[in-house]
Formats: structure tokens, sequence, C-alpha cells
């Protein structure tokens, strides 16, 4: 999900045709004046991103999909289409397109993302998926992580920690929410957490030339993080730190619309102020204790990067 | 390169939301009013599109980005960015990946299309790669199979067969060529040959609903062709018909412009006017003896499509 590949190019290469302005995980490109288009690619592979063995391909579908509209909702983006290029292994790759395609359309049209276009193959290898979501974002406010100021407040939706039980296949991009709150806040930075709050919020940070300090006892933990640590004797705040693919929203917006946030969030979806910008550089835990420790800034590194 | 995958879906699935306008291999997708993106996106493999142990990297990295950039050119779109998601194979990746891109950036710099964004992955199997490329097309005229009209008249550019000789990784997209005759002439139909000129001109035919006659002499047969035809005492004029991956422009223009457009060219890429619009149904070749023959639409299904 990281621009790994463009930031690697730009560093190794002489790029000097590249600049477009590079955005969360997704790449704005200047249509005509004052009109941006909003463009994000992932590609998933069974083995790395899911084991096809083990779950139903719908959830492989839905998760192709899901992994670009987040990177649209990190941005504010209106989804456009989406294009959809499927490598089949050989056995009954009729059928398998098919389940991924059923897996893709409910969320499709939840998200009004139509899905205009595709390449299908077949090869001798295991399935992978490339999905490339378009979007439409106004260029005056297109979110950016690196827009957190002084005095902004943070807020994360839904629970976090524990995907790996399931959330990191059925998780629900938060298209809707962030069209909500780009029609009626100012958001001054966001990004979707798909490396694990710490991480990403670290990464946050570092964008925004700040530091963010989270509140320990309102870390909104999943029930799954709780009972995987109950299982193996672990520690569901730190999973909900860092395990990685919760694909929720983190967003600053200026504290005098904090109330007014709150007052009117529509969404059954969980909402929760978990911290603030501060100005020490890095990310800061306040414990229960008011004391406030610095973070490590791990996370999940779910491909291997370049 | 087809869109099978969207025909198949439209046609497996319940696709009632999908009705946007598909036109050639890109799908065109309406911005606002007046104004067109035109998406395009295709995914290589190795072993399938290419055999990694036998080629230098930096021709599939050309392949790769050409063949998005021949579709766009098929439509006289101008390239605005492209997408790039690798999947790497363990030895080596970093490696590997900087060849490809090395490949792909002369291209992208002398068609103005600027690497915007993608995704890097390692896995344990072959090496994948899927480039989209987006590009802006008038609304009012993007060119299409389908609009072949009375009296047009057929032109190629280039040499067509014996791809398999080096041309499939070798190609140059036909992006300055189409600009050019978007520019300046009436171009009725458009299509690139990817699976072989008899193929896809039937392809043309059937979509505008008439037929198509070639003349046998004038259809420009690559010295490739030739010589793989003497190696194997093959027929250099069927392998011109049928091989896939030309990646030549096929377009169609009204009889009143083609002296001026024959004047005019430019380019040191060879254009041919091969044929012309016929009333009846498939497609003819007009033989040295004057007799016109029907042709089989055979070609190069160069993918396995469901």
């Amino acid at each position: 999900m990281e621009l790994d590949f463009v930031r690697w190019l730009q560093t190794n290469l002489d790029g000097g045709h590249n600049r477009e302005q590079l955005q969360n995980d997704a790449a704005s490109v200047e249509w005509e004046p004052g009109k941006s288009c909003v463009v994000t690619t992932d590609m998933i592979a069974d083995g790395s991103h899911f084991v096809l063995d083990q779950v139903d391909p719908r959830r492989v579908g839905h998760k192709a999909l899901g992994v670009n509209l987040s990177d649209l909702a990190a941005m504010g983006a209106r989804p456009v289409g989406a294009f959809v290029s499927l490598l089949l292994p050989p056995a009954n790759p009729e059928k398998l397109a098919r389940e991924i395609m059923l897996g893709m359309l409910p969320l499709s049209q939840r998200c009004r993302c139509p899905i205009l276009g595709g390449d299908t193959n077949c090869w001798d290898g295991k399935l992978v998926i490339n999905v490339t979501a378009i979007g439409d974002a106004p260029k005056e406010n297109p979110w950016k992580r690196s827009g957190l100021i002084a005095g902004d407040l943070l807020f994360v939706t839904g629970d976090l920690g524990g995907s790996i039980c399931g959330h990191h296949l059925d998780f629900e991009p938060r298209i809707e929410e962030a069209q909500f709150l780009r029609d009626n806040f100012q958001v001054h930075a966001a990004m979707d957490i798909s490396d694990g709050l710490a991480l990403d919020a670290s990464r946050m940070a570092t964008a925004s030339q700040c530091g963010i300090e989270f509140d320990e006892h309102t870390i909104p933990v999943s029930a799954a993080a709780r009972s995987q640590a109950r299982n193996a004797s672990g520690n569901p705040l730190k999973a909900a730190l860092e395990d990685g693919e919760d694909f929720e929203l983190l967003f600053a917006i200026p504290p005098d619309q904090v109330d007014e946030l709150v007052r009117c969030w529509p969404f059954e979806t969980r909402l929760t102020k978990i911290g603030r910008w501060t100005a020490a550089q890095g990310i800061w835990l306040k414990q229960l204790d008011g004391r406030s420790v610095p973070l490590e800034a791990r996370g999940y590194e779910h491909k291997r990067t370049l």
C-alpha cells in the first residue's frame, strides 16, 4: 500500500520527469487547472496477502477492491471507478474469477465505484489480483498525512488490532465516513491505518514535522485483539497499536470542530478521539497515570519493500 | 489486452451498475460533462508474455508500459501518467526492479507518460507486472473500433508479422502518430493490432457492422516475417495477417483526406494504405489477380480468455 516503489524510483533513478505531487498512498494527477484525479493501485497475491486454500475467494475479491477504496477514503476522494486485473491459476479459472467478482461487486455497489475495465489472464502460477481505483478530489482540499498542525485533535474510526482473525479480509473501507467528513469538517490530515496505528501515526507525525500523543485509555481495542491476547497471553493494547491491516481512518481536525463532529456523527462505525498534536516529535502514549511515554513506531510491515 | 473480463462480467453477472461506455481496449470515464478520462490496464507475467530467463528485463519493462500506451494510442488519447505494480521473484528483486524501470523510463519520457505511482511486492512466484495508464481524450471524438463507415479507407503503421523475433518486446507504441492524426485528420475508427491484422480487423468490421477488404499486394510484411518464413518454409503474408503483438495502429479515414495524409505524414514510421470499407460483412483479401476472397479471422489469442 505504500508508495515505496515511487520513493525508490525517485531515490534510485533519474526521476526528473516524475515530480507529480504524491499524497498518502495515492497519487494526485492534475487533470486540468483546479481539477484533480486521485489514483491508487494495489496488487495482492496468494500466499502473501491471503491464502486461497483457506478462504472464500469472495473475501479475496472484497479485499482486493477494499484496500484501494481505503486509500481513496484516506484522501477524502469520491470513487469514480476501478480496473481489475486477474492472473488466474490453472484449476477452474472461470469459477474462481466469478467468485472473486461476486465478492467485489457488493462493495463496488455500496461505495459507488463501478468496475469499468480490466485484464484477465491464466497462467501456471498462483492467483494475483491488481486493482487500480480512480477518485475525484477537489484540488483545493486533498487530504494529506502531512497536514497536522498545532492544536489538532486525532480521531480514529472503528476498532483496532487482531485483523488477522478475519478483519483483514472483511473490513469496510471508510468511504462514506470520509465523504461526510469532507463535506462537513475541516480535515487537516488523514491516512488509512494499514500497517498499524503506531507505525502509521509515526509517518503522519514525521510528514507533519510534529509529534502525536495518544491517550492509552481511549485506544479502541477490537474484540479480536482482546480474544487473541487472552489465548496467547498477549497484550491487546499492543495488538491495537501494532497489528496491520485495520484499514480504519486516522484523521485530524481543529479543536473547535470536535464537539460538532461528535454530536453529528451519523454512522454506526465507532468514532474515537484518541490523541492530539504535540510539538515534541515522535509518537507518545499518555498512560493512565498521566505520564507520557515514547511509543516505538512498530507495526506490520506487510510487504517486503525494496 | 482485450476487455474479455468486462464482457464476461457483463454477460455473467448482474452488472447493472456497470454501464460506462467501453471503447477499444480502454475504458472511457466521463470525468465531468464534456471531459473524458481514458484508462487502460494490462498485466503481463513471466512464462506467459515473456520468458525472463531469456530476455533483458529492460525489454520486459518497455513492453509492460508499451502495451498500455498502444491502447491509449488506439483511442487517440494523450498519455497523462502510468501506475506500475510489481510482484518480484525472490532472487535479487531490487536489481530486477531497477532493470525493469530502466527499460520503462525512456519510453515513459518519449511518450510524456510519467510514472506516478505503484505498488511493489516480493513473493515466491514468478515476475508479474501490471501497468495502468491514464489518458486524456476529448469526449466529442474518442476513437472507437466501431466507427468505420461507407467509403472509408484503411491505413496501418509499421510492418506486420514475425513479432516473436523481438518486435513483441521492442515495439514502439504509436502515441505520436496518433496525436498527429487526432490533431489533423478525421479518424473514423481505430485500434491497435495486438492479436494479428486479420483477427483484429474482423473485430473492427463486426463492431462497425460492415466488412473490410485488404489489398494483398499492399500488406506491409515485416523483414522478420519474411526471414522467419524462409527458414520455416512458411508464408510471410500469412504471418503478417495472423501473427500477434504487432502493436501497430490500424485506422480509417474518409477518402477525401487520403492524399493529404499521405503528403503530410511526418514520421519515419511506415504508413500504408491497406484496404477499404465494404458493404459485404467479414474480411476480404483482394488478390493480385483482382479477385476478392474471404479471409479467416485467425490470429494470435495471446491469452486464455474466460
